[in-house]
């Protein structure tokens, strides 16, 4: 971990930390991150009260918000709420922790956040908020489904990254995407500065009828097919690294506007 | 709208086309929308049963999806789903509706898809997942909440474009994002490519208390600030202007990885 000077590191110990998931606020990934953090800041949590993964950049507005008061698996006491990820930054930041947030964390999720799926994830969505916001953050994730995760070094990593964004500027409504492979420290290669690869997946439904004789329908499919290029978030964590990507909001697709604008576009009528 | 010759048209008219959105099936954006592409193909609708608004890029994985056949508003048949507007993608792409789908459109959406909006869109991200699966798609939006609008320019340009998508491919994983003023067709000044803009907003959390003595909040805030940048999507529509911005997933930050390696990240130490 970095070596931080100690008149930075009061400073540290004096940075608000707010963390969120979209594991639910009991989920261990959580737990690992905000031990790790308790070290270097004081650490505030507002997560929802149950698992909204896959839940993208959903807000709420059409009905009311709660926020409990829960007793963490720490002992420590944190907020438990009805809304998404993203609704918890906000949350955090608009005034129900009184404290002003120096830096959000997002996670530690269980499963990758990689390639294509960062437009669904609800984990990257809370970060993204953050960053809508002018609030530096960063998602991070353990890239494997197994049941019991050794979450130790993504969380000592997201202390040591914690403390590095607090000492620099966040480029406008970026964020970071951290991505850390399932294995012990000692196999981890290192730290890698990505950008987001590509994720292929053939998507499948099964159809069953349910005992009243109606449809219904499961979404599912095979594992994704990665596109391996070199530089990639995907191809990082494939070859055993730490992946860290920075993000943003901006979905333009600049290399087809003179495409798209060959094909006479702008020679429609409105009418 | 444009011309299109006599065997191009023959041909356009065994195009199937796929309409979701997020306003929920019996939106009357949606059939409006279907009214007119019922003149260029074969439209199937599969849509939320309910309104889905900033409902992000989600997904349903953890329970099954129902699909039942609904009467729509013009006397026609359609699907309505209990799943996201990126979950009805996935049933009409998947194998739910059995002819192979050329077109997908999402909407048309009664509220703007303008700026760091797009990341929170049921709408587009209807559209993203019919770009993930390889299948031309575009988001179209009248820029208005007023609870009367005249969906008729929006949906005429929308059958424009999607005989112009049928005759182009699309880059990969790349769809249109197409908002439309709110104006009469001679006040609309034409069509413009624009990049994605940017919007502020000066977020909001009202704490109130219910009967029972539970704090509640609600998110809301002012209206969003656009920075009106020439070239971007707000500042397009603030002139006038229909604006169709090409969007990827790709979420990476290039101009910022330089900046995030200087500080050093790739030298932290896992352990």
């Amino acid at each position: 971990m970095q070596k931080v000077d100690p008149i930075a590191r009061a400073k540290l110990l004096t940075m608000n930390i707010l963390i969120t998931n979209d594991d639910g606020v009991h989920a261990e990934g959580l737990i690992f991150l905000k031990a790790e953090l308790d070290k270097i800041g004081r650490v505030f949590v507002v997560a929802p009260d149950r698992p909204r993964s896959a839940c993208g950049h959903s807000i709420t507005l059409h009905k009311p918000l709660r926020a409990e008061k829960v007793a963490l698996r720490d002992g420590s006491v944190g907020y438990a709420s009805n809304g998404t990820p993203s609704d918890c930054v906000s949350l955090g930041l608009l005034g129900m922790i009184e404290e002003p947030i120096d830096v959000v964390v997002s996670g530690i999720n269980h499963g990758p956040n990689l390639g294509w799926d960062l437009t669904y994830s609800g984990t990257v969505s809370a970060a993204m908020e953050a960053a809508i916001m002018g609030v530096r953050a960063f998602a991070i994730s353990v890239t494997s489904y197994a049941p019991r995760l050794d979450y130790g070094p993504a969380a000592r990593f997201a202390a040591a990254l914690a403390q590095m964004l607090a000492e620099h500027d966040m480029p406008e409504s970026t964020l970071l995407n951290v991505n850390v492979p399932d294995l012990p420290p000692s196999q981890i290669k290192g730290v890698v500065v990505t950008r987001q690869g590509k994720r292929r997946y053939s998507g499948q439904l099964e159809k069953r009828t349910d005992p009243m004789g109606r449809d219904y329908y499961w979404l599912g499919g095979d594992q994704p097919t990665d596109s391996l290029e070199e530089g990639t978030d995907v191809y990082a964590i494939s070859e055993g690294w730490v992946s860290v990507t920075p993000v943003h909001l901006d979905l333009t697709a600049y290399s087809s506007i003179d495409e798209v604008r060959s094909w006479g576009i702008q020679g429609i009528r409105v009418e």
